[in-house]
């Protein structure tokens, strides 16, 4: 019988999206619960938002040191089995290896490590650890990512030649075009940020989804950066031609000047069978092309998917998992009227939408079995 | 400081699918926490289903009834304050109100009551009682309908002359070209499933949403349904005559027979100034059309969406809030390698996806500051 | 061997868009030569019109009488064949009748005629005459829609059950909210214009293209306008519910107060087996749709489409057949420029761009040989 | 007033598509004739096709050369004033050349030359006969093509930072995984094809479209082509780096084996104020955005287009120009009847058409003005 695993949270605090993400992603499947946390660098603030989101206060702790050091007290019983690293990229590294080296399981958002330097030596902790270790890749988790991948290890594409990647978004826009701005922001500071910002941040999503989906691995590549200004130090535009196997060539397509873009997370794949094409936001819809037939368009939760794609879809059909969010809204506005709370009318159905519901089905009722007559609703 | 609202569940376990809908929905706010429940007519059957989703089996309840008498007896501060009433259609109006009747705040699915009479009695329970009820309408909470709404609310289509609604979905197929399905399915059979199948489980959903969204009411209507078989008792399919204010006429839609079909929810409303048009299965793009100016998209998130739009919006422009469910998936992977059970290549990135990541961001740099050479990747 | 068929032409004169579409329609195949024509009521203006689209104006006659009268004393080789009807609404009937009593063939715009009683006189008129008469409903021109009859032919659905066809404007709208405009336009003048104008105009076309496609036909129908205004007398919106054999049922939508639609035809036909949705504004798209696989789709020029679909394509898959007219376009601004009239930069590629081209492909070529290095264009 | 221009054709007879797009191209807005013509290299061949398309013979020549000859000892009032370049590619240089060496305008299809130095001296060829040459980049003709650059022009994006073409097809698929095939093809042989198969033929598409829309000129470039076996010597598929102005980057990809691709030219232009997307195979539908507001979808013929691109449509807004296509083929299925050839029922919409349209439109007035009720067609 499944039992919650023990989950502690680094980082994710206050106002942070990405906290809401990995929580919200840690409850869905009734697997997780939080015991413990250091959401923010200041103590005060950690509790606050604990209470906030309504967790037990006894196990949040001052830093990240004194976490492992009061966990490992702990019987392995009670003790935080995993914790879900989202603090800065620069911290990414010493946590992940000291919670591997303390016999901690790991979650951990991208990017991994700042260099290949720390990301080889974390693989070398991680060996000897014998623990589990997650990177969240989170574009790898959608069912039709995953039917591509699964179809083309099936052979549905033959021997794959083409290759074609691009995750284009705008949002730098407004930063890159003043100079005072992008001089004085951490993101474009590679002291701060690392050693790229566009590839690092997003490019890698697409080189990901690329070694991912085709099971092949980029050989080598040839990349041209765009600055945009001389006196800005980081790409915000790039593009990298690429080779997987011999005569598998490709291109990745990366950036953040990319003006009206939002997540433009994209992928194509020809083989000398077929192809596929998939947009990240539209993710249930997955196109699977040929030269001789008409093109296919796979969607999430039919029977004709593959276990894994399967395995990632909760609901029938036709709703996009979105629909969880907007059951949630609903749940909301619920929760605010139910504390008494102010909220927006439209924030939740309410008695009068059920009513004037019931109302319109026995007069569709009505209408038709007196023969298609006019009925007056009340 | 909020402090999460003690939520009790009516139905909703084994492999329901709207069991999951609503536990996950009241999950991702941190609004609630499950503390009583009733998932199945069989008490060992829902204590087994506590201990598979992980939560206290103290307060799971033989019945129904009983779950109201003992909550009762705890003090207020303990004690359930809503209860989401998932059980099957006909128990949705006697234990809404019972619980009305009780003091407890009630959360719905629909359809709300089995007929109209009932509607207007659970009415006047709600009235006396002073509680809340929200009814699981839950296409309402889709962040772009909310903007319609807002829009419409605000003037942008002038006065409204002319809707369209339809709910298409073809599921009902396999069942209604077989004779003996038809005539042994408890969806087509009216003593148990109510006077209408596809207006009443679909049809009313579309007719929900042109009121939410144009803030007018359907006045009168005429319908006709189509059962296609002789034998066959419930309509499938039917097409209904709307006429809201004066001068203001559309049509809904609603099929169980459109093959194909999945959730094929969408709307049109078309005023003096405007248009707007929606579908359910791309929920996150809103057009907003006129015969002047070019189409507009409108997406979620983006500063110049509605208040009530906003707050049913979590993550930033782009990403489809599907990507909860991607998360989700890797945290679902992730825990089946940490709790040691089987689990498929590809359920979560690795540390290999980390490392590989950053040898091709620096190869990427490397590329860039070279000339844009080729660099061999490890 | 083709010989190219006498062809004249009955309105359609100045600035007549239906005018054009016939005339490149009918040059397209290299089929007719316009020989004869009464372009306007006024002689003159039919001559300095056969004179600017270059045709020789022998046979431009004064009027219709006088086409018929004249063409009948030239030798049945030299003889008008076929008469092109572009004429207001109400002259298609006695024009049209006349044709073909004097034993010419016609191709006829719609409305065929002003009411049915026309109709049925003309239609026996026509089985007298023993000739050609077709009537332009443009749109079954489509190669996928004739694909989509073919395959409906062929078994493709199984038995229809459901079918839903709709027609959206939106251009009436600056004269219908306007009360001085509704008032005095032909075009909602009963006595002028016929007995409907929304449904009469282009809810035909919806409810042709539903008996061409599925081979049935509406047995009966339930209407209902919307004339917006109490001052108006002419439909400018409405719903047809419809049924065509037992147990198949649809709706036919049709609206000129749609804002923001252009030319909204669309369709969409439901079977036990399979079902098709095919949109007018995007005509080379057709999509197959089943309960259990993936949906298709269908594009034209395809070796799996039907004979009578590939020989409505005339171009390999991929163009849209509108690239006629971009070539077309390219052909007029070479024409401006060798008649020495002035034309704007843009309007044709030039020997610049042909120069470019070449140093682009020249600069790739040794880009690739050379290694990968950066090449200067000149 | 304008009179036809006298074209003469080289090529493009038999079953030549890119015959047929010239001919109906040249045909459309009624500014050309054809007047004489080497459509063949046999001389009975090219009098046969001229007899099938019906024009006269007496002025189809044995050869080029003889044309030439011939056609300048006629008056300049009945001589060709321009002629169609259609011929195989390595004839494209001679013919034009030697065509505005003796006066006459030429329009040319690509590649212009075989390379870069033919290029320039056709150049100075042309600069030196003051006579028109138009390069038939046919792309360039389409509304919203022309609508994006004079919206480039006038400054709808700012600063230009970053460009992205591509023109995708998969038809030589089947040619080049076949060893056999691939060796023997002429498509793939340097000498008779040139220097290269997938950039010349369609990456200069995309490039010629980049330089069209922007008003700038790629500066220089760096590519890698994918010829994807050993023996073959021609590519197939590239990737090209570019750089246009200082810090304007950028990619053209091209290929011959994107699997299921048809003709997908499509382009994506990003500005400091806002982006363009458009797609060759959706060419009605021009995508600008930016990020602040909402996309907005661009087509043609509405007032709030260019000049220059009000000046490419022919048909109010909504009509796919393929429309001409569509109404073409009923023209086609009458000229069959007409003849007494055989056709296919559902060629061209027949008299039976009208009778039921007249008798659906009375139908639903009666059906509406007495009450809405069922209505029985005949």
């Amino acid at each position: 019988m499944p039992k919650k695993i023990k989950l502690g949270i680094l980082g994710g605090g206050g106002d942070s999206l990405i906290g809401v993400l990995h929580r919200v992603a840690a409850h869905i499947n009734d697997n997780y619960e939080i015991v413990g946390a250091v959401f923010s660098p200041e103590l005060q603030e950690s509790i606050d938002f604990a209470k906030e989101i309504d967790i037990p206060t006894n196990r949040i702790y001052k830093d990240f040191d004194t976490l492992i050091e009061e966990e490992l007290k702990l019987s392995e019983d009670e003790r935080i089995q995993v914790c879900s690293v989202q603090t800065p990229n620069f911290l990414h590294f010493p946590m992940a290896k000291k919670l591997l080296d303390n016999g901690f399981h790991v979650i951990c958002e991208k990017p991994m490590t700042m260099n290949y330097a720390e990301a080889k030596e974390l693989e070398a902790a991680h060996q000897k650890s014998g623990k589990v270790f997650a990177l969240t890749h989170t574009y790898t988790g959608y069912p039709m990512v995953r039917q591509m991948r699964e179809m083309i290890k099936a052979g549905a594409l033959g021997r794959i030649h083409k290759v074609d990647a691009r995750y284009y978004q705008g949002w730098i826009n407004p930063i890159i075009h003043d100079k005072e701005k992008r001089s004085s922001v951490w993101r474009l500071d590679p002291t701060k940020a690392g050693i790229s910002s566009c590839m690092g941040d997003i490019g890698v999503h697409a080189f990901n989804l690329l070694e991912y989906t085709t099971g092949l691995q980029v050989k080598s590549l040839l990349c041209d950066f765009n600055y945009l200004y001389e006196d800005n130090q980081m790409d915000v535009d790039g593009t990298v031609l690429v080779r997987m196997d011999a005569h598998v060539k490709g291109v990745i397509r990366s950036s953040q000047v990319a003006t009206g873009e939002e997540n433009g997370l994209a992928i194509a794949i020809y083989g000398e069978k077929g192809a596929f094409r998939w947009e990240q936001e539209r993710p249930n819809f997955l196109y699977k092309m040929s030269d001789t037939e008409p093109t296919q368009i796979y969607k999430p939760g039919h029977a004709y998917n593959s276990a894994l794609s399967l395995a990632g879809t909760k609901l029938p059909p036709g709703h996009p998992e979105g629909i969880f969010d907007s059951m949630a809204n609903i749940y909301l506005g619920a929760a605010k009227a139910i504390r008494g709370e102010k909220y927006n009318d439209g924030e939740f159905p309410t008695m009068t939408d059920g009513v004037r519901g019931m109302n319109f089905i026995e007069s569709t009722v009505a209408s038709h079995k007196k023969g298609n007559v006019w009925i007056t609703l009340d």
